[in-house]
């Protein structure tokens, strides 16, 4: 098998102020579909939704909570046995802190999963099985794409975008024990310390990023995948449609050549709808983005960051 | 490292009756960069191309021919190391003939490579090493695209599709020795008999495809990676404003979900440039055609074979 | 007004052998809106519809029959007056036959039609009159594309093309009396005779196009606007998604530019849906295809036309 | 004829600081074709340029000055008899200032032109000839576009968007003089009064718009015709990468429904490349935008104005 280990952004759980206004949003907006309703250990209301060309059972949980953001984010590794040797590995390195299994079925369909906090302050998860009622176009000569297609029609949770303190010991413990590849990094001074990076575990451009910021934990946004520069126009124009609250777009990221468009969900949490981007391999040169260029970097069009990109998270 | 093993297909050696008119094609007509030339030891002349968006020296090899077709396809590996361990584990298969090593520089900046015949009839090379002179908009605060984009612009070549008579053993080969897996199969008969392979060895919806035909060695199509369906458009236009033979197109693929159009190069190879598809995962279930649904999955507006696609291959 | 006479093509009425498989086709499909039915005085049933894009009450009429092709177009001139002037010229002219006027309401919400007959057999309507309910993004702050969107989402009734064997006396009516232009031509022969003609009477690449057959009263294609090529590859996937026949495309026409997708409804007459062309201007310089290109002309890609462009209309 | 009296927008004379870097703007950025330069009267260097599918000589006229801004817009009539008849309507208008003939050949291959000043400041120009060249594909079985596509690629000039302080003033000369539709109307308060007119001389969702702004002669922005989104981005991205003053987009405008990207020429002068939009009739009712949507209508996604949208202007 030529992907091991870690193989993707399995899940995110994004805390909600109000679950149903956001369940809306996600589905109605966004074009996710509702999978499935639980109360969470604490009580709090959880849903379960997936991106229709997704085959596992969920890949977003939504939970109602009084703050917005990101409880964590559950990546899927290839086996269980790597999912003892990867937890293993963490546990060893002394990177991460507040370690522990989550007990399977916790999160519907889902086997056990290993939980701790990075560097920077956000919970990830690793976890190795999830069933996979399968896409919505299905395997037996199947669609290009479903009839019930609605909203946006996100195809895939794709990646999250953080913000954090530790930018250094959180990419040491993505790189060096779980495996990821810096695809891009953007430098900052005379000795190019890196304040931002961005990680892929397969061969997308990438599959998380970090920032560095004086913060904890934060989410910047959380994004889902598109097909192609005509759906990021038609994305924009549900935004407006739908008075949903723009952040910016649709541009050209200069990081990973992304078409884009940013927005809030009704928690104030940012989301991203995107398309385009390249194929990474481990043998392609790292992309490097200075300072003086990094607005250009985030923003291609504008060539400056806007005074929100750096502000407002949650 | 996520990406392990074989990596991505890195060239193919595709035989042209004459050699101008076939760099004219590939370089003003698909869009690749002459890189270098140089002559073969058997004396035949031969030109090395790249995409834009390549990092590595050269991945189209045209070498001159009394006929059409293809002399090889080469696969990048991660390591010398795997490099190692996939050539004995080819040797030890019974499965490959023909075995041998190419010398380091035979192909210019590139290491040995490890050269053996499929049961299919096809000739395949592994190797780890190719120095990566860089694409064209470089590592440093990079542009999406690079000011000298000509012809149709295509971004890297993508895979092949291979005709041959023992699928079985082929497909034996590339999974249980090389490491790849069954993205999508077309199956016919009552015991659903593999007839159509795609495999893929990394996270695209195929790196190389294998129809089961009563030959051996023969090369349905090269195939280049575009950006979006509105380049598909730009370049059936080039096809008809530079006069170049047209197959089929602009369509989408059933297989892959691709959208194509397959053309000839003047010797009489068929070319295609396509976009689109989605990100294959270890975990998806595998797509199945049946046979009576083939014609949808190959061409899927047209819902039918056309006759060239059985019968004209070089 | 700049815009004086005959201003557009107002309405198309369709014979078809069923109409609740038609209707589900003119509205599923295509994405047609249903605005009324009624009984013709024949009775017959007949089912009026309208695009998304469009004020006027309607724009296509089906009406069940023995027998597909087309009854009438119809065409909204400016005013009263011009209806007078236009009928009376047409009446003057000699070159229309079975000529006759219509009774207000008898297409619902509109005016009083005069009728005529052409000389390559197709019945032709000129109205002024036709109640305005809006589109459906309204005329207060709209929104560029409503919500209810459906199946291809065409926006408008754009033109017929249309077979008959008189092709330089219907030429005449349209360019001498009723005032429209030849934007594009097509010449076959030493002295360029005209075999095709394609006429516009505002700023449209075409309004409606003859091709010189040995029929009488043949209908073609009726064609619908869409706004993008993406938008045509969309068609054409509903169209196999859908089962619906698929006559060619997606490919771009040569005359008018036009990218394209030819299909059929359920009684046999041809549909377009297409994106693109450009604007006319009476001062342009007529375009000229020769027969030798005339492949080229009607299917830019495939430069030949297929059996079926010849012999299958209704 | 269906399309009388002014026709369309056929030409601008932009005022520009310096001409070298002008010329390379408009021909390395945006696509136009360099086609002859002259010195005008008063000793000023002129370049005239034109768009690839333009028949005329020239539409772009670029005159060296100390202030960057507008020179005159010219608007090509169907006839000389058109041109005496709407002079001297101008004259009799009561309307008008500084009315009076330019020679014939003052600009090069164009008769005689009408100029006159409106209310709000602005000169513009009426003439019926200029020698048709012929656009880049010919009109001899031409292909869809020319090979020598250079930047942008833009199509044609296609309107303009002015500011002035007599909106009523101008509005009825150009509605109730020389013909003109209001195609969309901006109003504000209890009393709706007109704050913004779009108007068409022919089909085109606007050939030329004002705003009321108190100032004379301003010219907020000079536009020209792409085909599609994907163009736009493509726009929006040589904006990058040549580094040229963007100022706001990719994006659509509510008015209209076009997608666009506004950027600044080097001497300040505002541009716009758009696609899409509507094809407008006389019996089109009038869309409304009220002051409270006017951000939606000017910036359907940041549905709010910025800053320099009312503040920046030549």
């Amino acid at each position: 098998m030529a992907i091991t280990g870690v193989m993707r952004p399995g899940h995110v759980c994004i805390r909600v102020l109000e679950i149903e206004p956001a369940v809306r949003h996600y589905v109605d907006t966004i074009g996710l579909r509702e999978v499935m309703r639980d109360t969470a250990a604490d009580g709090s209301a959880r849903v379960f939704l997936k991106a229709w060309d997704e085959a596992d059972h969920h890949s977003v949980v939504l939970r109602e909570a009084d703050e917005a953001g990101m409880d964590y984010m559950g990546w899927k590794v290839d086996s269980e046995a790597t999912l003892d040797k990867l937890s293993a590995d963490v546990e060893a390195s002394g990177l991460a802190t507040d370690m522990g299994w989550i007990r399977e079925g916790e999160h519907p369909m889902t086997g056990r999963r290993f939980r701790f906090t990075v560097p920077t302050g956000h919970v990830m998860e690793l976890y190795a099985h999830r069933e996979t009622p399968g896409c919505a176009v299905g395997y037996l000569n199947p669609d290009p794409w479903p009839d019930d297609m609605h909203g946006m029609g996100a195809r895939r949770f794709d990646h999250c975008l953080l913000y954090g303190d530790d930018l250094a010991g959180t990419f040491k413990l993505f790189t060096e024990v779980l495996g990821f590849n810096l695809t891009e990094a953007v430098v900052a001074g005379p000795d190019e310390q890196m304040i931002g990076a961005f990680l892929s575990c397969a061969t997308k451009a990438h599959d998380v990023a970090f920032i560095q910021q004086p913060v904890k934990n934060k989410l910047h946004h959380v994004s889902f995948l598109l097909d192609n520069w005509g759906e990021v126009l038609k994305a924009a124009d549900i935004i407006s449609k739908r008075r949903v609250s723009l952040d910016i777009g649709p541009t050209r990221h200069g990081i990973t050549r992304g078409e884009t468009v940013y927005f809030f969900d009704p928690s104030g949490n940012r989301n991203e709808v995107f398309a385009g981007g390249y194929t990474w391999y481990p043998d392609k040169p790292v992309i490097k983005w200075t300072a003086e260029e990094l607005g250009t970097g985030i923003f291609y069009h504008d060539r400056k960051l806007n005074e929100k990109f750096l502000s407002v998270f949650t």
